[in-house]
Formats: C-alpha cells, sequence, structure tokens
C-alpha cells in the first residue's frame, strides 16, 4: 500500500485496472463527483492496484479488507476517524450511492416500484454476466482448448446480452420511467457488457444481433465520467478478469 | 396457472420446488410469517411450480414476469389492486424484507455497518456460491465427462466454503453483534451451502474441512421456519438447479 496521506477512500483493484468489476466502482465515484461536487471531499478516492502476479489479492493483509480474496474492495474512513471495510462491487456501489445520492439523481427512492426493478436487474448482473463472462474468458484463453466449455459459456453470454436487448426495446436505460433513466442498475452492468470482444463476440455481431444492447452501450460510453474512468492512471489495455 | 383464488402473493418457482433459488423465497415468507403473525394476510402466497421439462420457464406469459426466464418470480397484488412482478432470489427476498421486516429482525438499519456487511455477502454468494454450485453440478452429471471443468468448480466450491468457514469462526451468524444474528445473509445463503453433496462433497468432509460451516449448516436446519418450507407440498428429492 502506498505511503500518500490518506483519503476517505481506497479503493483495491487489479493492476491496470481494467477489470469490469474495478471499473464500475471507479465509475460510480466519477458519477458521483461529478452530479455532487459539494461533496468531492468526502468522495475523494484513492486507488491501490494489487499485482496479480504475486497473487498480493491473497495476501494476509489483503484478506483483512476482502475475507474472498478478490477485487474490488473499499476503505471508507469516516469524519469520526472510524473506518469500515466493504467488498464485492455491487456492494460498494450501494454503499456508495445509498449515502451521498441523496437527491436520487442516480438511484430510485426506496420502496418505489422502480427501485425493485432495478435491484432485479443489479442481483440479475452480478450473478449472471458477471460470472458468465468470467467463466467465457477463462475457457477461450485456456491452454487446453475444451470447445463444450467454450461454446457453453460463449452461448450464455448472447443469452444474457438478448435478455438485455429486449429489455432495452424503446428504452434508452434498464429501469425509469419514460425511456428510462441513467442510474445503478447502468453503473453496475455497463462495464461487462462492454467487453464483449472478450468472450469472442465482434462489434458487428452486436450491432446486428442486439441493436438496442449496441446503442446503449455507446450511449453510456460516451458519458464523461465514464471517458474519465478510462483514462486513470495505470490503465493497460490487459484485461484482468477478478475470477482467478 | 392455477384458478385458486388470488393471495397477496404468487411464487414461481420449479416443479419439485427443491431448488435452491426457489427455496430460499419459501423460507423467506415463513421466517416473516413466523415473526410477524399479525402479518399473515399480507404474507399469504401460493406456490406455482413451473415445468422444466416443456420449458414452461421460457413460455411468453412467464416471460412477462421474469425476462430471464428462470425461477424464482414474484407477484405482489397489493392492497390498492396494483401489482409487481420481482425477479431473482436476492432481489425478492430484499423486496419482502425492506417492506415487512419493520422491526429489523432479520435485517439491519440502514445506513449501519452491519446492513453495508450484510449486503457484501449476500452479494458474495449471489455470484459466488450460486453460479459456483449450479457449474459443478452441470459438469458432474453431463454425459461426457471433462474432469478440467469438474474440478475447477469443484474446488472452487471448496474456496467459497472455506471463506464461509474463516468469517463464522467463533460466531454463530455471518453477520451482526456478539456472535451474530440470523439474517437475510443466512437467509440468502444457507440454501445453497446445504446442497454440498451436489458438488461431490460429503458431510463427512464438510465436517473436517469446514467445521465452522457445518455447524452454521445444521444450526439453521432446525428451525421451524426452515423445516416447514421443506415439507412444502410437491416437494420430490430431485434437484433441479436454475442453471439451463
Amino acid at each position: 500500500m502506498s505511503s500518500v496521506p490518506k483519503k476517505p477512500f481506497e479503493v483495491f483493484i487489479s493492476y491496470g485496472g481494467v477489470s469490469p468489476s474495478g471499473q464500475k466502482v471507479t465509475i460510480a465515484f466519477e458519477e458521483l463527483k461529478a452530479a455532487y461536487p459539494n461533496l468531492s471531499k468526502e468522495l475523494d478516492y484513492s486507488v491501490h492496484t494489487l499485482n496479480f502476479q504475486v497473487k498480493e489479492q491473497k495476501s494476509d493483509w489483503y484478506l483483512k479488507i476482502n475475507p474472498n480474496g478478490r477485487i474490488p474492495a473499499l476503505i471508507h474512513t469516516r469524519p469520526d476517524g472510524s473506518s469500515i471495510n466493504v467488498f464485492e462491487s455491487a456492494g460498494i456501489i450501494q454503499y456508495l450511492f445509498e449515502r451521498f445520492d441523496t437527491e436520487h439523481k442516480f438511484t430510485f427512492p426506496q420502496f418505489s416500484d422502480d427501485a425493485a426493478h432495478s435491484n432485479s436487474w443489479i442481483y440479475w448482473a452480478h450473478a449472471g454476466i458477471s460470472p458468465t463472462l468470467s467463466q467465457a474468458i477463462h475457457f477461450r484463453y485456456l491452454g487446453e482448448k475444451i470447445p463444450y466449455a467454450i461454446s457453453r459459456y460463449v452461448q450464455e453470454m448472447k443469452r444474457l446480452y438478448a435478455v438485455l436487448d429486449t429489455q432495452l426495446e424503446g428504452r434508452d436505460y434498464l429501469v425509469g420511467p419514460g425511456k428510462g433513466v441513467y442510474s445503478t442498475a447502468e453503473i453496475n452492468i455497463w462495464s461487462w457488457t462492454q467487453g464483449f470482444h472478450w468472450a469472442g463476440l465482434t462489434k458487428a455481431e452486436i450491432e446486428t444481433d442486439f441493436p438496442n444492447l449496441d446503442a446503449w452501450i455507446t450511449r453510456i460510453a460516451q458519458r464523461p465520467q465514464v471517458l474519465a474512468e478510462s483514462k486513470l492512471g495505470g490503465r493497460k489495455s490487459k484485461f484482468e478478469t477478478h475470477c482467478v
């Protein structure tokens, strides 16, 4: 860990930073900071990259922060000096937006139908898109090629993309009134969907087979806060999945 | 769908009912009904079992309830006559306890550290235990035996069990003060952990390698509300995973 002065938030991601799970968290911070400039001090965060090559994510000091030994994780040091560790990307995002998105710019009021729908989609992606893409990557890049396993996970990715594409029919965003509202559902899900090339799918396939999803991916990629995240220091083109 | 008079809740699970994802939801109802006897009318639910053999979970009528075409899903018809569909087991449980666990008998107050910790564990299980056990089952029961894939998911199950076992060291439950409190973390996670035999692990292995987890599994299995769930009509010994 670095010895720079402590900021309220310390975020732990993988070296190079290009893990969709880590990306979600830094995008979340960028979005909150842009929407609530008055909170920029409270939301200041430092990024710690873990070196997976020496299995730093399984080191004793990190397991005290995240008992699961994966990224991302968060330490929040609060104004009273107390601190809390939070793990799992969706858990971190929920923690942040519950506390800082006080005007519901990215979330829906508690007990609203939209909040319930948003939760369904967030859980859906956390159990679906995220582990499935991780498995597709694992088997596609494995030395021993196992066609059955590659096909299983690439096909499942296509099924999941089709579910999203259907939901986005006639809509700009997954949840919310009218054509929908950019919300934590997007912040949780987008980074996993735009990695389609890691599942062996081409941009042309996405455009043709999942046009609503394609437009949604592009729409979100153009947000200044998402672009800001992509320029974070240490970024390499290397993709590092959170799955061992 | 049956033609019995409509109850406030309609729960959709797999035929036979023994899917851990479906189990979570019916245990949730039994726990809430026992803890809040004054809400027994509001919490009354009917169970609809989908016939996976004829792919009822992919039928047009069901996709309107759960766009992901899997179980479980819920329809809540509210006192004002409006209704909402909720999908994903953890989303359903969150929906129910946010609205009905008003005295925090199974949840922690919003903004508390325990609530954040509980969320981390729930997301952890939703992305870890649940998809991993599903993959272990798939490859263990597949006609074409792929040793690499079987080993991958059985080993990952053991890793996840070890994470739980460590968290439960000196504790009765995952989250909460002292030795912990039985909470929605348990309701979300238990049904997936007690299916260890489907990952090819024996009770003796669990007892020896994960003693804290073993005690936790037994502790929860003895709850009257969990036993009540196991006696629900239509139950067969057949295990049906939510993963196709």
